[in-house]
This record gives structure tokens, C-alpha cells and sequence, in this order.
């Protein structure tokens, strides 16, 4: 119980706005408008529309904006869908070693009670920072989630769902005793199994996640109790969890609450803004084949074979050499590097149907070796080497290790914004585009943010 | 993969109502009508109302109908709030050795979708025999059911979620590849960790089930695809529950498939339907106690002590001698004892804050002892034996092997009429009431079943 109450009081307490590192804000800005960003390009997905349709059929008080689909729902639902959307693509953002997608999981849970209750921005970024350092603690003292295996329970939807219900609980002012209502209802909703690990499959969690914070604290807030057991229960969230089901002994439980914000796990080990729609683990081998292209302006006609060299870890993670699918390509580090050789940086279309049956990608696939050579470092935990042989002998290598957009080579003003327009290029116009970028900059200094939701509409 | 497509399989073809035994078919209706009596009898808690007065706020389609609300909702809210208040008093139906509240879960979700879609008495029935049937096996499949551990993932959650899956999707009349979609997005959204293992926290688990299957079916009939991985994956279903994390091994999977409805889990073991709001492990012993006060006219004066001996695992599985809360109280041995020996047959009412102050109970509970000395054997697997020895020395002992409303004992129908009356004698009038349960005992002769949905409605 003492867990609860502590993370319930922190979640009340911790952090104010006035109390927030400038860089802290800055980030949590970037990630909403990365979040932003990609949810739109996943409203423009079937699997977005099909959601989004039933969610339009089933109704709702109409209170609160689906991104993309010009469509208002229920406070419950639009946080379900908007994380979906947001994480469809695998586009999103993430923590450094923390498995649950924050951002995908506690946005979509502030900005449709924002939407509501019409906070202002300076509340919506203290619940949000709040929500993302919630989950990403939670998850980070998992250990499971650093070695990348999924065969325990996804802790992804049970911190997310715990960070969004601390966020949801911060916005609406919860009490101690609601608040730690909020967290333990969360928790007994959380999802686990990694069955459907796919991207669609893993974007309904997030939604679900999502849904059963902010659900967990409307219910709080309406005196619905659920703090019996605690989240740090034996039989709960950190037991599932960890392998020994033993959770955080009594010393540990003081460092998790050292650790807390301190610094925000966003600020460190910090954050990683994608540039490629695609498997994270796949970045620094896009990269290094970038910089080879680039250098040497390699023409695909010209490659015998191409070697692209991997830690053991990111080999397992990107299991895919012959993917079946568009959900399968984007963890196929095979069929990522032909794509990459043969036309640049990936795109989103490129992880299609129609995409997978390019002949060329699938000709240049069967040139390319993937081995796991490469020895990680606490500093380079995915370094990459590339080799490209031409025809006639020469070779070519390039080492990469950081990729662009991680911590060590965080996305620029521009990047961002460029990866804004990419994103929402079929939904919104340009100037649209801008100012709802320009709106979110501007967050600290809006004092009702209902219409910021609602421009995500579109 | 195998084991979800024949368990889509079974879901489409496995079972059709011609095919039903009458004994399936009775006992289903049953379980509906002891369904709906319980469902309004937690519509008149405050904690049901604190749900369903979330679900008003956010609105719906307002197609389906909450039991005893007089409000309507979109299906998924109707699934969910349904679920939560027929489980919310714990006084529902239990199939032996099954952690699942089959019919909690599978009943909302079938009601919900026959109300949108007008389906058939017949259909309904189907539906929900086939949802429950599923359900049952998988969680029976489950050693941690039976022994009563809570430290692993609460099964009920899980199958649950996916037999609602299987009883939407046969009413959707999903073709194959959306009904393996459906169950395998169902356990991908099933809820685990039994923190808040007290019955609003898991009636709350058996509402998320039931929105869960349902939701999933919903979203496989409009091309939503998750069944990448089935849910017998090694880190799914079964692997999260069973101790071994090995799984239902390749013979075991053909036993599984021969055993699912045959015969079905509601006919043997066999269903329990409670007479008593409170654990269903107390039972045996309150008939006992009722027994020796009808036999020997005890008056609670003349009791100088009473021992209540019940099996460990009974024991275990009641573990507040001081309860300090309803919920606490409705697996409290001591205080149950107590209550039956002052008042006879315990009430809903007898498990609320102000009956806990009641100093004649607590008198009374300092003079009974519960002691773990019964054996069970695979017969009878909760025996009790209540001892009462009055004033004066003299001893009276009555031994119970089987609980009524247990499968020994069936409630008849006047029973299950007089709890229905008493139920939901707040919401209903009497005619109301006779004429609600008439319209289930006929229901293979309804054509169409939106009318009994909303008659519930109240």
C-alpha cells in the first residue's frame, strides 16, 4: 500500500509547472507534436478507419476530437482511438529502454480530458510530463523490457495504463485517497499478453491502456474505490513483470522514488523521435547505408552484396529476413536495407502490400547478409556496420552508432517539423499544418486548450 | 496458429441451437435469469451507479440498454457496465473449478449485440452457450483456478474476454479469418493482474472482458486483423496462467478440443447459483448453521460457542476473521457465521457498512472458531461442519457436504423466482418482475430479442 500512496502523492504533488526543467517542457512539447504528427498518418490507414468507424457507430457525448477523422466521441473512446492512431505506424516516439510507448499512451489521455474540462496548456504539459515519467519509471525498473523478450506480460499496457491514469488524476485535481483509487483501478485494468505483437495489435493496447487510465480516474473522481491492494501488490504489475515475482524489495522501493523525475527519464536516458517508420532497432543500418549512398552515390545496379552487421540483440529483435506482411517488413532489417539502397529514406508507403511485391526489393534482398557482429556498448547500445561490395571488388563500409533522432542526435526544429508535414500531408493543408505546430510550441502560454484538440480533427 | 483456428472453428460450426441438449438450453436460461436478478440488484449500489453515471456523461448510440438504469448506451459501455453490475455483488452464477464468471462476462456481450441487431431467442441462446462453453474449458484448462491462487494472472479475465469474443462473433456470423481475428484480439485486450481482487475491482475485470470480446468482434467484422499470433502463442493465454509456461502440449490440444462441449462445463461439473451474496466457499457452512437453527430452534442468546471447521483451502480462501469493509465481510467466515446465527439467510443488505457495526455480530464473532480440519475429496470438495454448543454444555454438530444451489442442489424454479423477486424488488414491480422472467423461460420462441434486452432496463 505504502507504494501507492507514495506514487499517488507524487502523482498529486511531485511536480508543478513552476518546478519543471525548460528542457523537460521542451521535450514533452516535442513529443506531442511528434505524437500529433503521427497520428494523423495513421488516420489516413485502413486499420485507423476501421477503429474509428465503430467508434462512430458506437457514438458517444461528443465532447472530444478523434485525430484526422473529423469525428467527436466519448472522453473514454477518443482516448482508445488516439492511441491507437498514434502508434499504428511504429512511427512514435520512444524512452530509452522503456518498453511502454508513453507518449502513444498518456497524450491521447490528457488531451481528451483537456478537451473537456478545458485546462490550460500549463496543466496539460505538468500531467503529461507527470503521466510519461509515471509509466517510464514503472516500466524502466522492469527488466524484462530492456532484453527485449515478450514472452511476460507487455509492460507497456500495465505502466502506461498506471502514468495515464496519474495523468488523468493530476488534470482532474484529484484527491489522495481518488488518487490512489485511480491508480490501482488502472493497474486491475491493465493489459498484459504480447499476443498480436504487431504493430495494430500493440497500437490497440496503447488504446486500451489509455482507456482504462483515464476511465480509472473519472471513476475515482465519481468515488469508485479500488486502493484495496496496492499496484506494488505481490500478485500485481511488478510481480507479473519480473522474473522473479518478487517485485522491489523495501530498498528499492526508496530508489524508485529517488529516481522519480529526477531526472525525468524523457531528459535521460532520453528520447528517440523516429525518422523512419519503422523498427527502431533498423536505425542505425538505415543510417549507415544513408551516409554510404550519399558518400559514394552507390547505384543499386552496381551492388553484388551488401553485409549489414547488427548487435546479437537487435538481430533478434528484427526477426523477419523473409516478411509475409507490411506489419512483418517493418521489422525485417532485410527488406528495410533493400528498400533503403535502392530508394532512400523509408516511407511509410513503402511498408504496403503493393510495396512488398517490388521485385526489385526482393532481388536486391536476397544480396544482403545480416550477421549480429557488432558488440554493444553501455554508450552504443545498437552500433551497425555496413558493407556494400560493388561489382568488380571495391567495398565500401560505413559504422554507425548512434542513429539520427536518438538521444545522441535529437531531431532539430525543422526535422520536426518536416516530419510533421510528411505525416499529415494527406489530411491537412500546409498552413493548417503549421499553425496547429506553432499552437503546440506556444502550449505554456494557452489558457484553453479545447480548441488545440479539436484542430487535430482536421 | 492450430489452436485458435479450430477454436474459430468451434466457434462457427461447433455448436448450433438443433444440436443443443434441452439441459444446456435450460440451464442457460437459468443462468441469464439469475443474470438479470443479480444485475439489478447492483443497480441499486452506489457503486454500480458511480459506473453507470460515468457511461451517462459519455453518451453512445444509446442502442443497448443498462440493466436497472434506465439509461442507454452504445453496446461496448452496455457490455461493460452490464458485466460490472451483475458481478458487482458477487451473488452471480459460478461453474465448478472455473475462475471465470462466465456468465458475468458473456451474457452483457450477447445482450448487447442482440439488442443492436434484433436476433433471434434461438440465436441468443447459442450465442451464449457457445460463449460460455469456451470461456469455461480455457479457464479450466487453468491449474491455477482450481487451487485458488491469486498470485498468477487472473484467468477469468482472459478467458473471458474471449469467449465473449466467440459469442459476438457468432452472432456477428463472422466468417473464419475474422473470427480467429476476434479471439486473438480479444486475448491480446484481456485484463490479468488480480489486484483489487474484491468484487467491484474484479466485476470491473469482467466488464473489460465483456467490451473487450466485444469490441474485438466488432472490429474483426469490419477487417480489423490480429490473429498474427494465436492466443495458445507460448507468451499469451495459457503460458501467462499456467505455472510452467509451457502451455497445453501437442496431446493435450486434441484433449482440450474433445472435451469442449461435451459435455458442456455448465452441465459437468456443473453450475452453482448462489443463494447467498457472499463467497461461495462460505455456503456449505451457512447451511449448516441454517440447518442446526431450523432442526433445534437455537436461540443466538443461549450460544456459548461455536466452531466452524471447513476445508484449507476454504480456509485460505476466506481470509478476514476482522472484516473491515463489505467486501471484506463477504469473505469473512466469522462474520458470515455470525450474521446466519443472529438473522438467518444472510442478505445483500447484511453486507454494508452500517451491518458491520453491529455490535451484537461482532459480540457473537468473538465466540466462533473457524478451524481447517474438514477433508475434501473429489466429490465433495467443501465440506463443513458447524458445531454449536450452548449454555449448559450441551453440543449440536451438523455436518454439510454440498452447498444449495450448488450442482448437487440445484435451486428450482421457484428458488431462482424468489431471488429474482428479491433482487430486484427496489427496480421492479412484481408483475414486472414475473413477466421479465417469463419472456427467458421462452425464449427459444422469441424472434426477436431487442424488447428482453431493454425490458431490463427498468
Amino acid at each position: 500500500m505504502a507504494f501507492t500512496r507514495r506514487l499517488a502523492r507524487f502523482g498529486r504533488e511531485g511536480i508543478s509547472f513552476d518546478s519543471l526543467d525548460p528542457q523537460v517542457i521542451a521535450t514533452s512539447k516535442e513529443m506531442m507534436i511528434n505524437a500529433a504528427a503521427v497520428g494523423l498518418a495513421g488516420a489516413a490507414q485502413d486499420q485507423g478507419r476501421a477503429l474509428a468507424g465503430l467508434f462512430q457507430d458506437m457514438g458517444g457525448n461528443g465532447r472530444c476530437t478523434i485525430i484526422g477523422m473529423g469525428l467527436r466521441t466519448s472522453p473514454a473512446n477518443a482516448a482508445l482511438a488516439n492511441a491507437f492512431l498514434i502508434h499504428l505506424l511504429d512511427f512514435d516516439d520512444e524512452i530509452q529502454g522503456v518498453a511502454t510507448y508513453c507518449t502513444a499512451v498518456i497524450f491521447p489521455a490528457v488531451m481528451a480530458l483537456a478537451e473537456l474540462n478545458a485546462n490550460s496548456g500549463q496543466e496539460i504539459l505538468t500531467a503529461f510530463a507527470l503521466g510519461c515519467e509515471t509509466a517510464a519509471k514503472l516500466d524502466s525498473w522492469v527488466p524484462s523490457s530492456a532484453t527485449g523478450e515478450i514472452t511476460r506480460p507487455f509492460s507497456g499496457g500495465i505502466a502506461g495504463a498506471v502514468g495515464a491514469a496519474a495523468a488523468a488524476g493530476r488534470l482532474l485535481e484529484l484527491d489522495q485517497e481518488q488518487m490512489e483509487s485511480a491508480l490501482a483501478v488502472a493497474a486491475s485494468q491493465a493489459h498484459g499478453p504480447p499476443v498480436n505483437f504487431d504493430p495494430p495489435g500493440r497500437a490497440l493496447q496503447c488504446g486500451q491502456a489509455a482507456m482504462a487510465g483515464l476511465t480509472a480516474a473519472m471513476l475515482a473522481q465519481r468515488g469508485f474505490q479500488g486502493a484495496r491492494q496496492s499496484i506494488y501488490h505481490q500478485s500485481t504489475l511488478l510481480a507479473l513483470s519480473y522474473p522473479s515475482n518478487a517485485g522491489i524489495p523495501g530498498s528499492g522501493q526508496e530508489r524508485f522514488f529517488e529516481a522519480l523525475a529526477n531526472p525525468f527519464s524523457a531528459i535521460y536516458p532520453g528520447l528517440t523521435v523516429k525518422l523512419y517508420p519503422c523498427a527502431s532497432a533498423s536505425h542505425t543500418a538505415i543510417d549507415a547505408i544513408l551516409q554510404l549512398m550519399q558518400q559514394h552515390r552507390i547505384e543499386a545496379g552496381k551492388i553484388e552484396s551488401v553485409k549489414v552487421s547488427v548487435t546479437p540483440s537487435v538481430l533478434r529483435s528484427l526477426p523477419y529476413p523473409e516478411p509475409e506482411d507490411p506489419w512483418q517488413a517493418r521489422f525485417s532489417l532485410n527488406y528495410i536495407a533493400a528498400q533503403t539502397l535502392l530508394y532512400g529514406q523509408p516511407l511509410i508507403e513503402q511498408f504496403s502490400q503493393s510495396a512488398l511485391q517490388d521485385a526489385t526489393v526482393r532481388e536486391l534482398m536476397g544480396r544482403i547478409t545480416i550477421t549480429g557482429e557488432e558488440t554493444p556498448t553501455p554508450l552504443t547500445d545498437r552500433p551497425a556496420t555496413v558493407t556494400v561490395r560493388l561489382v568488380g571488388g571495391r567495398e565500401l563500409e560505413q559504422l554507425v552508432e548512434f542513429a539520427r533522432g536518438g538521444p545522441q542526435f535529437p531531431l532539430d526544429q525543422e526535422e520536426l517539423d518536416a516530419k510533421f508535414l510528411y505525416c499529415a500531408r494527406h489530411i491537412m493543408t500546409p498552413h493548417h499544418i503549421q499553425g496547429t505546430i506553432d499552437q503546440f510550441r506556444d502550449l505554456e502560454n494557452i489558457q484553453n486548450a479545447s480548441g488545440l484538440a479539436s484542430i487535430l480533427g482536421a
